[in-house]
């Protein structure tokens, strides 16, 4: 079978599906992006991913031309062309194609481009849950300044630095501390720690993503096994006090973290209440 | 004439150059580019943008695999195809499409793409040079603590919001405090204050950007006027103190500054050392 994807009210194989050279999205990465994870079929969390995508959209002023009910059904579309149940969904929106050159967009005449592609979801390697993900603490700072920390725009470089630098140094993945020296994230991750019954994350205001399962376990599972959560700034020097921690994202869910800087997190191993939240 | 552009290899119409979805300049902004001006035929200063944009490909471990001549070669045919010899050559490199999913980039198959677009330069408006730009002190911080920060990657989404903002506000642009408060830049310039016969700009890692033109105004054209140059932190406070400012960058040239959040610099018109550099 020909594998599709979704281009501006389309379905295409991939031969088919171009982006102009001029597009926005790729000359300055004037754009967002959503990666969603599909169950037995159904895209999880579709509605809060949406929900993101409009309030990134009303930061960078980029008019979304689509309804709701418009991009479920092009999702779905997607997913039943290439026969998909247990999938990723990566769609993205660009400023398209500019009216004028310059920085400026062109607000008065919209012309976005949508992607949606999809694909077979295979899962992380089961040695990262039983083992935890390694980490360093990366050189690079999240810039807790800019509206696009609390966005999923296209502007990824950083945390690619920052994902590189993790594995030339031998671990998985690094955390982001922001300009203050708190920690903000993982590279493309949120991050939780516990401490007894509590569990601690950093506020958006520190350079968090507003990410869909950190939103799950804060507003769901964490009250659903009777923990609190604490939003609060985070040093490194903390991380010693902490008993576990875990690191959250749509398509990883939760991920122990087990050590920063090859210093182990308490004993090293993923932790009592990371693996409860995880079953 | 249809209008020719460069893409990997081949000069194609641009109804038949596409970038694909999958590209990772599209897909997480992880690519540069740079902008030149071409007079009366000349690419100026061509060797500096080259060696800026190995610079910036270094950086971000992406491995250029066309030689200077070769680019050279492909920014000349693209000038020819179109008969342009007053123009802005906008030169792109992505990491392209991607052999495996994730943000980790596949260093061992590089296969970068190549865009070099060329279009007609009508210049900016003679009033601003003029009367100079007026600017506002944007909301958001350049951050100093990336490496982003000093070479020309695709990640432009910082410096779209604050045009904007300074649109929307009446200004002409935006200037961009570091997240230590001292000025970094403008949304596409360098900067530079001139008192009495010296210019003060901005260091690198204050955040500015290594402005082709930057290094003109400070290598050669201050020399020749018998200006020094001092490189050190500017803090918007210190603007009061100052006679004139400019921003520079390849097709601006060099801008007069005549305000910033509504206050004049000086007396409010462009400097006499500015008019005097632009000669």
């Amino acid at each position: 079978m020909d594998k599709k994807l979704w281009l501006n009210g389309k379905l295409l194989s991939y031969d088919d599906a171009h982006i102009d050279p001029r597009d926005r999205g790729f000359t300055l990465g004037d754009g967002l992006f959503e990666t969603m994870r599909v169950r037995a079929g159904k895209v999880m969390r579709l509605e809060k991913h949406l929900a993101r995508l409009r309030r990134g959209a009303d930061v960078i002023g980029l008019a979304l031309t689509w309804e709701n009910d418009e991009l479920h059904e092009a999702i779905y579309q997607t997913l039943r062309a290439n026969q998909l149940e247990n999938a990723f969904v990566r769609l993205t929106v660009s400023r398209g194609v500019p009216s004028v050159r310059g920085l400026l967009p062109d607000t008065e005449n919209a012309n976005p481009s949508l992607v949606i592609q999809v694909g077979q979801f295979g899962g992380y390697p089961a040695e990262l849950y039983q083992y935890g993900m390694s980490t360093i603490i990366s050189s690079i700072r999240r810039n807790e300044h800019s509206p696009l920390a609390n966005i999923k725009s296209l502007n990824y470089l950083d945390s690619i630095l920052a994902k590189q630098e993790a594995v030339d140094k031998g671990a998985d993945d690094a955390l982001l501390l922001n300009t203050a020296g708190n920690i903000a994230c993982a590279s493309m991750t949120n991050i939780f720690f516990v401490k007894d019954n509590t569990l601690f994350t950093p506020p958006l205001n520190d350079g968090a993503l507003p990410g869909t399962m950190r939103a799950h376990v804060i507003g769901e599972l964490a009250p659903m096994h009777g923990l609190s959560v604490v939003e609060q700034s985070i040093s490194p020097a903390e991380i010693s006090q902490m008993n576990e921690a875990f690191l959250t994202n749509a398509l990883m869910g939760i991920m122990p973290l087990t050590s920063v800087d090859e210093q182990d997190i308490s004993s090293g191993i993923p932790g009592r209440v990371t693996l409860l939240l995880n079953k």
